[in-house]
């Protein structure tokens, strides 16, 4: 058996002993006499992983004791069709900053409910950017304002969290969160899609502050109500229960690793190395992005030659780097590099860039 | 390791080469250098997966080739909420036909949307039946008419497809889809969570009729709107990849075992022992449901004595016989023997009751 180093946007690579525990124990969980996706999720043996995710998913990311966490289906994308339903009265406005395709897409999920304000959009300068606070173009009372802290396709990642005054700040954090320390002090809600830093897809994380609960929002199925997830403590429904228990298996293993302040390291020493092998490439590789926001999950690249994309990837698969082709949005390359990416592999993926570009510069 | 014999309602049993399957793969998929869940959903390797489990699924259940078949997030409840959205215009009639505890959550997740008309409703009767065709009370222009065919918690069953007329049939088939041959010719939408005849919970299945998805419906969000799905493939967002492979695998294991043909000969006699168990002891064992309609998927008792529940739980899981307590809303005990229950694991639990009610009867 032999495993690549995986750079693939997401779904995307797992923590290796996360894999391993998982294959060790999924025909029985813990003398239970069953796989653990084979139990009831309202049996003590599930409620205690389910309990447990949690207090781990606390602990990584210092959520304040009054924030709800919640564990639901889908992905993020369901949640930028809920925030609106739940967080707007009908017809209000709420404020939406453009740094990437998934805030882009964020406003088409908002828009058939809610006022949408453009309070930036940096599309029109093809996404290489966040524009300074000062010049957001924010409503009187929106409702919120939504961002993207990392936008996964552009590799646009903010700086921290905008100072946007009092509006309430809804972020997606799907490609970031748990990989630095998050100041939640300003955020009225940060959720994510588990499957580049959290776990693998199927399940997505909501963090969200106590009084935006308490909002009337518009009318909408018990099922499409944060209200009533909370109430349940996210078992309104049967849950994603495998994919609960493979994200606690990857809360734990980063909290053993040295939680957030250690993979916030590590990232920044991947990121520098492979902007570092694009930067010194003399223009044989280009990335385009402000240095100021440039993403440390994400980083997106194209060669000087496109006619050459197909060989790099051939060749890279060769060596065992796998998931480097870019978005269909952008063409090129990217390589992501999550928490569950050693640097090692950073390393072999720089190195594996010089050589190519020795031979075909 | 050992396996028990797991009546869990959902979460439920897998097929143990499945989960055998899984594990052996589960660090490396098919030489792709990576797990199966950590492949990209758009990559030609998940796709042929995605693509294999849908013909699978088309020809266990023989779908005629002109209706979708979707593989989506979350389970059933979340198409309760979006039927009405989708196939209902604002303010327009549906009439629902409540045979026990998910038919009447399937009206609370519809009232905020629709008109909802309850065309008939066994809970006053303590839902042990299902009413004529003949005596429900039909709209005069409702959008669809909804019913639950396998009751999960009340052990109800309808005999089959029933003939409403014209309306559009929705009909939830979460814990019978598979379980034998299905007729679609009546049914304008058939949906079902995975995790009980199908595969691990996170993911739902969803076959319409193409002319439901040509209707306008109630303002949504793409990713509330079925259309969107279809178009996409089902892949309109990151999918639970992990959870379709399963569901994936489980279908191809029905395959190889016999079709649904063969799993509804082996369920009427599972079915047939159990309530031979019941039925023949005297009343040590109690099912109130009208037999005509009793569930061959779940199949929920009361001990005569309430009073020695816990030692009829506490034994069973001696005998390596487990998850048969009843759902909390009616209490008593509750074995749900789906298509991966083998004959042998109901022989043992009819045997074990038979013992249990000659040491305490």
């Amino acid at each position: 058996m032999t495993r690549a180093f995986n750079f693939s946007a997401g779904p995307a690579a797992l923590p290796e002993p996360v894999l391993r525990q998982a294959q060790e124990e999924l025909l029985e969980w813990r003398g239970t006499g069953a796989s653990v996706m084979e139990l009831s999720h309202r049996g003590g043996e599930f409620m205690e992983v389910a309990a447990r995710a949690e207090a781990d998913l606390r602990s990584l990311l210092t959520v304040p004791d009054e924030y709800r966490v919640l564990f639901l289906a889908g992905g993020a994308t369901t949640q930028q069709a809920l925030i609106p339903l739940n967080f707007a009265a009908p017809g209000q406005a709420a404020d939406y900053v453009v740094t990437g395709h998934w805030g882009r897409l964020a406003v088409q999920q908002a828009e058939a409910t809610v006022a949408v304000n453009l309070a930036a959009d940096t599309g029109p300068e093809r996404y290489v950017d966040v524009p300074p606070v000062a010049q957001w173009r924010l409503s009187e009372d929106a409702a919120y304002l939504h961002y993207t802290d990392n936008e996964t396709i552009h590799g646009v990642e903010f700086e921290g969290v905008p100072d946007a005054g009092d509006v309430p700040l809804v972020a997606d954090f799907s490609s970031s969160i748990a990989s630095r320390p998050l100041d939640f002090s300003r955020l009225a809600m940060v959720y994510a899609g588990a499957q580049k830093n959290l776990g693998p897809s199927g399940i997505a994380v909501a963090v969200i502050r106590p009084d935006l609960l308490e909002r009337t929002g518009q009318p909408r199925a018990p099922i499409l109500d944060y209200r009533e997830h909370a109430r349940a403590g996210s078992m309104l429904n049967t849950p994603a229960t495998f994919n609960w228990y493979l994200a606690g298996l990857v809360f734990r293993w980063m909290l053993d690793e040295g939680g957030v302040e250690e993979f916030a390291r590590r990232n920044a020493e991947k990121a520098a190395l492979l902007y570092a092998a694009i930067d010194g490439s003399g223009g044989f590789y280009r990335n385009d992005v402000a240095p100021r926001v440039r993403s440390r999950m994400n980083v997106p690249f194209h060669l000087h030659d496109r006619g050459l994309d197909p060989l790099f990837l051939r060749e890279a698969t060769e060596a065992g780097l796998i998931g480097l082709k870019g978005h269909r949005a952008l063409g090129g390359m990217r390589a992501s590099i999550y928490n569950a990416m050693p640097v090692e592999g950073v390393r072999a993926l720089a190195g594996f860039m010089d050589d190519f570009r020795k031979r075909h510069g």
